[in-house]
């Protein structure tokens, strides 16, 4: 079995073709440009790789809903061309293949459930954490669209008492993603994440903002592990200062003995930064199935 | 077809029969005692009423984990005896019948779903705010459960400016329960909620901390329907407040026209103080359908 994956990026689209283990054969990556000459550029990437069906993971928002006219399409995002731009249905005339089309949280969640961190589990969250936060929401052995899909990357949440940067987010000034993706650490400081050595106050506050989230999630749903990705989670100094404010914050509440240790319920994604690939693989693998 | 429900509360336990339309044929009401009493009680009621099948929507936290050995238990709560106690296995052992079984938020948000103010939506979530604040969650379809299931009235939020109170809660202080369940409303205030004004400045802080905790589970979750329960929404000069400040938080973030007009989307159960002996009806439905 030769599945097409692509993890549909802002910045940059990997494509790659896998099998049915979540192996990854072959893959290539090139910048997001003009919606047309990205996806000819797919397109040509899988022509002749035999695929039986192709998943894609992509930057949204997204119209997730089988049931409408624009089912497939990049909806109102601000990146210049790809305004309801139908990304899967170009995909499609040129493959004519089953696919499986979810938001790149979402795969990354899906993959990390099918074969990462919460394999044989039913549910997991994903967040990424980086030029933006994603979320990506698996429960009950199924990802989670609604309305549109999960945008939990805009929550509001508590102010860390010392932090008295305003926020990034255009909408919401200092929700989630406006404290703590890249571009508010660099703004917040004045020089980038990457720069920043690694017992600087930044992290302490980033891990503030993530664990108030977090906490609000695992309240919410229960999730049965909770994986965070992306750059700015190659921080690893950030792991135990999450861990340790989402264990305050839920204060031994939910009883569940997988969160005596949050060393194993707050985790790495186990499929590093292949984990949206590996998603997209899965989605087209689920298309295959029906 | 004839269903037994239970909506088995830390206060009093309501049984009911009713059919696979959501109608209830007849019900009763009485004070939740020991478990061994209370559970007897509703075993009588139910012994000559032919029933086929059994849904039980219960004060919690509870297993719901089928594959556990104490499924069907109330597990961790304070209440006095009912600690550890198997509610569902002593239904079971009087009664015989196939059983269905769950919190009784995500109970009133099936019967809301299948019945209510969600009828023919894949997705909703229920609130109740009264005693306590509890959430359901449906998603997808289904009921979602994870480690335990949603404790989403324990969420942490962003404080009004205005409002000094510590907080009620025993594990957070001011968590969504700590600060506007009925007791954090009479510890505020010095009276009850029953007896302040309609126009009291108690509503408007009531209605911040519901729109914060209902923002972000509409990011996270991007449910279909908000529906607002319990004795507290009784005063319904909440939720014009509440849908006012949800809108200002999203900020029109969220790109679907369902939230062009909030007042039809946070609303409260059509089925009522039904919703939730509904909702264990429709459990019970379910577990004859296998």
């Amino acid at each position: 079995m030769i599945i097409g994956a692509i993890e549909a990026g802002g910045t940059k689209f990997v494509c790659g073709i896998g099998n049915e283990n979540g192996e990854i054969l072959d893959r290539i990556s090139f910048p997001t440009e003009t919606p047309e000459r990205t996806t000819q550029r797919a397109a040509e990437y899988f022509k002749d790789k035999g695929i039986e069906a192709l998943g894609v993971g992509s930057f949204g928002p997204l119209d997730l809903d089988k049931n409408s006219p624009t089912y497939g399409h990049v909806t109102t995002t601000p990146k210049p061309g790809w305004n309801h731009y139908d990304l899967l249905g170009h995909l499609k005339r040129e493959l004519n293949v089953p696919t499986g089309f979810d938001t790149d949280v979402n795969a990354a969640a899906f993959g990390e459930a099918r074969w990462g961190a919460a394999k044989g589990l039913d549910s997991c969250l994903y967040y990424t954490v980086g030029t933006g936060i994603g979320v990506g929401v698996y429960a009950g052995g199924q990802l989670v669209h609604g309305l549109v899909h999960p945008e939990g990357g805009h929550v509001p949440m508590r102010r860390h008492p010392d932090d008295k940067f305003e926020g990034a987010c255009p909408y919401h000034g200092d929700c989630l993603e406006g404290m703590a993706a890249g571009p508010a650490i660099a703004k917040r400081w004045g020089q980038g994440g990457d720069s920043l050595p690694e017992d600087h106050p930044a992290w302490e506050i980033e891990a503030h903002y993530l664990a108030e989230a977090i906490t609000g999630a695992v309240l919410l749903l229960s999730p049965k592990k909770v994986i965070l990705g992306g750059g700015v989670m190659h921080q690893s100094q950030l792991f135990p200062l999450i861990r340790g404010k989402v264990a305050r914050n839920l204060n031994g509440y939910v009883a569940s003995s997988a969160l005596d240790d949050l060393e194993t319920y707050i985790v790495p994604p186990a499929l590093g930064d292949n984990a949206g690939l590996a998603g997209s693989l899965a989605l087209g693998i689920e298309a295959l199935r029906g």
